[in-house]
């Protein structure tokens, strides 16, 4: 019999463990056998010592298997899921489900908060008045059925010791770890029954991977985890070097979404990555679901989805069927923003050289916009607007963001912090592709 | 204002703490505002990445402020300490510390228990029926002001950060880390008020410190902060590749202790070993005292002052002050021990070659002379006599060890164990020098 102490030894010396140690382990967390101060010494040694590929088959295993799985088989259609490593203005799911839905694909999306300095898709929903993320298993299986896709959060019995160990990875420092993040994503996509899955790997300035490397090895580990666990998977490594799309803080980004998806505003060039974007990614997805034979067919069933009104008309019905009430927030015009609304200039001429897109993420945190402790309410009200892309020529005085802060909020030191976050320089620079690499 | 996570990943990124940061961690462990699962998670973080000095200081100095300090100012003579980094078989300080006082120190020794498979001094004290290790402050310098040496535990209010600090260690796999033993070791001992430490740090198969360099490392860490603490302090290396003396067990330590102490046996020279390093010792603390002006003197003086019976005398003093009742175990063969005797023998010939002390150390845990938890009791009782020390030529059939167990235990287990812990060569090879080195 091995003790968690053992085990951790184990770890921290860079040996292997076993697929019964680590089985055991986790067991022992979820039954109070391993305290979690022992569980977090271990997974601060796991962060220095990595993990095998079987070890994070072992672990993955073991934490799909401390919930319950989802069994989506007699559901028609091929089922397929896209996940996001998270980001700043990222809010392709919103617009990607209901489209992959209309092209023919079952979406399971089972999403998460906002997490850091990223969102959360949960959050985005939520600021739909009445729209349910809580759905039950029933409810879940129901509207994905009736609708062709659902959106929920994760269940208290989906994988519940990657929900505690989420949790405790947040205050340790222990987040940026592939195997870990590994893990934690793959159980939980195991568990809502998806057949495949498309992967956007983020990486840049606002992504948690800061490097093509770091990216590539997280996305190798996602690719070849899953493909032990037989679930088909692609993976593509995108920019998040800036916010994507034009807004950043929740109601304002289902307002930019609805207009994508109702193709308002369409020449508006501040959305053209996010759709770009969520078309790539949509068909990804319909190669995976084989309901198309290669990108090139699957980017144009997308399209022509998106520009009918075909994504829109699903859209309605997700937001209807989850108890949300769109003509709160349809027209945009009507949707909930925060009144003090302050527009921030350029201070010198040049070309957008570099964005902290953190710095950016956090500044929508000290708005309200996202939470500093897991128990914080978010304010959907608040939010930023982005009037320039990397690359885009300013003048002094032209406008480059503008802020919907609440009356309270003193927002004079937020734009010093603001002004450094976008590096303006006197030449051109070359800015990064957008998708960089298929894995 | 710093947050127990920020804390936790710029240890884990190798970047240097400052002062402030790291006492209001250390604080907040102690008002519980860091959760143990974040100080678990920051121990592990500094295994891997290590401490500067200047860090290690901070981190001594945040445990020593966690409890009280004792002013030892107003007690006549030089205060000298002796600490040891753990063994088998490691009874020194029961007979120096009487030495020491008999040759004109006072010795505040606050001590330790059985950690791992080494003993401990306070677990072998309380094998002398009535001895009180749980001295009150004053109590502690009544007896030492009155006897010149005091021996006791570590009170709730001495170092209480340390305490816990050391309780998470033991069950996380960050025990063997030099900053943190270095901290650990120093806060107490400065607290205690000693004005002057020698450290006694063992490297070999029975240490925690497996190598030379590991000791080396370690014994310099102690050294540097101590200067930095303005706290004299001597280091020596000394060899744990085999049990100290012929004893190991609590009753049996105790015994072998008096034996010395009473020149009873001293032709016997499996306790050779322990005398020569209790008198180095003395030597080392007696030139520290600045009681003598070398070692060569110090030397002198200890072996005078152990040949004479002042040291005895000194040690009855200490057993009556203290509570003890010395009549149960002197004569020591009235000794309380276990009614189990076995002697085992050697099945081969040749040479001790090899010892592996640790396990040694772990099969008196598995008699009941140790400790698997914190909450386990303690049987004194039990323990083993060695007849031999490396180097020594053996016939088959000669007694190589005597076993005390109680009825119940099952020694068939054990043997094979012991068998494999003593290797028996064909040839002769070097043994370790005793004492190695000076820091």
């Amino acid at each position: 019999m091995s003790t968690p102490s053992s085990i951790i030894q184990k770890k921290r010396d860079g040996k292997e463990l076993k697929k019964d140690e680590l089985r055991e382990f986790i067991q022992g967390i979820s039954s109070g056998e391993v305290a979690d101060y022992q569980a977090t010494a271990f997974l601060m040694a796991i962060y220095f010592q990595g993990m095998s590929l079987e070890e994070t088959v072992a672990l993955t295993e073991a934490m799909l298997e401390s919930g319950e799985r989802y069994d989506l088989s007699e559901i028609q259609g091929p089922k397929i899921d896209k996940h996001s490593t998270g980001g700043v203005g990222d809010k392709v799911s919103l617009i990607l489900a209901p489209l992959a839905a209309s092209c023919g694909l079952k979406v399971p999306m089972m999403s998460g908060r906002g997490l850091g300095h990223s969102g959360g898709t949960l959050d985005k929903l939520e600021s739909i008045p009445g729209f349910n993320v809580h759905l039950t298993r029933n409810e879940f299986t129901q509207v994905l059925n009736r609708v062709g896709c659902a959106m929920t959060g994760q269940t208290e019995k989906i994988a519940p010791i990657d929900k505690k160990l989420y949790a405790l990875r947040d205050v340790t420092g222990t987040v940026e770890c592939v195997p870990l993040i590994t893990a934690s994503i793959l159980s939980k996509k195991l568990a809502e029954g998806t057949e495949g899955l498309v992967l956007d790997v983020k990486v840049g300035s606002g992504a948690f991977m800061k490097t093509h490397q770091q990216a590539r090895k997280l996305a190798q580990s996602l690719i070849q985890v899953a493909k032990k666990m037989k679930l088909p998977c692609r993976a593509i490594l995108t920019s998040m070097n800036q916010p994507l799309g034009y807004a950043v803080g929740n109601a304002v980004e289902v307002r930019e979404s609805i207009e994508i998806l109702k193709n308002e505003k369409t020449s508006e060039f501040c959305s053209a990555d996010l759709k770009e974007l969520t078309i790539h990614l949509c068909a990804q997805m319909l190669c995976l679901g084989k309901v198309v034979r290669n990108l090139t067919e699957g980017r144009k069933l997308a399209h022509s989805h998106l520009a009918d009104g075909s994504a829109w008309k699903v859209f309605q019905k997700l937001v209807d069927a989850q108890g949300g009430n769109l003509s709160k927030v349809h027209p945009t015009h009507s949707l909930p923003l925060a009144p003090q609304q302050v527009t921030w200039k350029a201070k010198k001429r040049g070309y957008i050289g570099r964005m902290n897109t953190e710095e950016l993420g956090k500044i929508l945190i000290d708005l309200g916009g996202g939470r500093k402790k897991v128990s914080d309410t978010i304010d959907a009200a608040v939010g930023m607007v982005f009037y320039k892309k990397l690359g885009n020529k300013v003048q002094i005085g032209e406008p480059l963001i503008t802020l919907y802060a609440q009356e309270k909020t003193d927002l004079s030191s937020l734009e010093p912090r603001f002004q450094q976050a976008i590096a303006i320089s006197g030449t051109r620079k070359s800015v990064p592709k957008l998708i960089f690499e298929q894995i």
